[in-house]
């Protein structure tokens, strides 16, 4: 498969799992309807759905049922749209755009968006451990427990709050690592492994795939600190150069862009070669790897 | 028991749920330490842990191990105090005090704040699915999935944002008990019902808790709302008279002093009722039942 061929399978799975999240989101009339719509607002925005991607990847590997894996994936990219709500908010990152429209809180309000987050943040583990997501409760509470640990203080929660910090912190490369892993890579992580608890597969299985989803995590945000040092505003849809600015380090200030592209296509092809076992059926993750490294958006 | 013997036992129950809550929140350096003590201070306050003290006094029905019923015990109140942190938000209720100490976004930061309360939330789900909680996994997703239906965007989210919405519309008296089914009603529900989750009971007396459970969030609202009119600032240590004073349909406003304090005294009866298959072995529940309108703060 070509470049072109994923961002193909992308956009095609982009359009299923779309299905997915407004089918999963709630509706209905009365006074509360506010922050059901906040909540589509903040979700059905033209996203990539990359997490999602790596799900169904991952399910597929296992040959789990796509009415599974969908719900999974959904669960994910609710989670990933939360987390962009709330780091959005004023007190947070201030951001007024993303992916080119107004921010939910600019397009609702402040408390709006605050309840729109935790609705969906909640929904994730609503659909988690319903039972349509898997015949075995061993499973469903695997899945959510996997998440929760992901995206809590030790995860993506405290990753946010140390990115908050970094401002005033001098990091060198393991500090810039180890805050990405937290805020960006450990829910990338869940997203690649959970195909495999969907699937129950062995212990070596799934330990495959979290070292990949370790290295592509790593990838991606190198990726994203390049295209925010090089990217047009236009063409990425969000503020860039908003680190560089804030003072922050990020990949490309500690290592140059160079050496910080060549990092990110070693960890690629890295990732890559932890599927060794999965063979030939494991290329489509392979080529999602380098897709992470090779995007402009 | 009198009604000093059951204030004695929450206490004593608080005590114990104290240590639970303390073993289970997040601790540890680096720069996401600040979120970590920020979730501390959100919920080690002093509070009188009501809701833990359902969870334990349903578990204790079905003879459900302590070990267990805390953990769901202090799951419930990591919920509750998350949706205070929120709540207490400028862009909420923009509250100040609670429990006569600032609240944790004037203790901390705005930023902090709205990240510890995501932080509790999702420490409540990776506490309820974790296999110390219950050697089932069909338990264990039951009990997630029981609360992710309770305090989502068609439970307290919901009830929260209408809330909000309340002073500009014109509520009558279905309405005002609508709100707060969904706003308070729904978690107090799900302490009430939880320790049937974990005992594995029968339908029947899943159900029972459940009915108990509607009629005692009710009559706690009620309580509240005549709390609110009729308590001293210094005496709740919160702010008091705000629902009156924003023109907020309020129990009170609609009923009257008399005619809501009877309504929440027959609640209380009511609810006592609904467990009569338990025959004795809910007379603690009763007393709470009672307790919960009596109470003066």
């Amino acid at each position: 498969m070509t470049q072109g061929g994923i961002e193909a399978a992308i956009k095609a799975a982009a359009a299923t799992v779309e299905e997915s999240l407004e089918a999963l989101l709630p509706k209905g009339e009365g006074p509360e309807k506010r922050v059901f719509e906040a909540m589509r607002y903040g979700t059905l925005n033209g996203g990539k759905r990359l997490r999602p991607f790596l799900v169904l990847t991952g399910a597929d590997l296992f040959d789990v049922p796509r009415e599974q894996s969908l719900r999974v994936a959904a669960a994910t990219e609710f989670v990933h749209c939360y987390s962009l709500v709330h780091d959005d908010l004023p007190a947070m990152d201030d951001d007024d755009l993303r992916r080119g429209k107004p921010t939910t809180h600019i397009e609702y309000d402040e408390a709006t968006a605050i309840l729109a987050g935790d609705g969906l943040l909640t929904l994730a583990f609503e659909v988690l451990t319903e039972p349509a997501t898997h015949r075995s409760g061993e499973v469903r509470a695997d899945l959510a427990l996997s998440m929760a640990r992901a995206i809590g203080a030790h995860g993506m929660v405290g990753g946010q709050m140390f990115d908050l910090q970094a401002e005033k912190l001098d990091l060198d490369i393991g500090a810039v690592t180890r805050l990405q892993q937290m805020k960006t890579g450990a829910l990338i992580a869940y997203a690649s492994e959970a195909g495999a608890i969907l699937g129950q597969a062995s212990a070596e299985g799934r330990q495959a795939l979290r070292m990949y989803a370790h290295d592509v995590g790593l990838a991606f945000q190198i990726a994203d600190d390049l295209l925010d040092e090089e990217g047009a505003e236009e063409e990425v849809g969000k503020k860039v150069g908003k680190d560089a600015e804030a003072g922050k380090a990020t990949f490309v200030s500690l290592l140059g862009v160079e050496r910080a592209r060549s990092q990110a296509e070693m960890l690629a092809e890295q990732a890559g070669k932890h599927l060794d076992l999965f063979g030939e059926r494991a290329d489509l993750l392979r080529l999602i790897a380098r897709f992470v490294v090779e995007r402009r958006t």
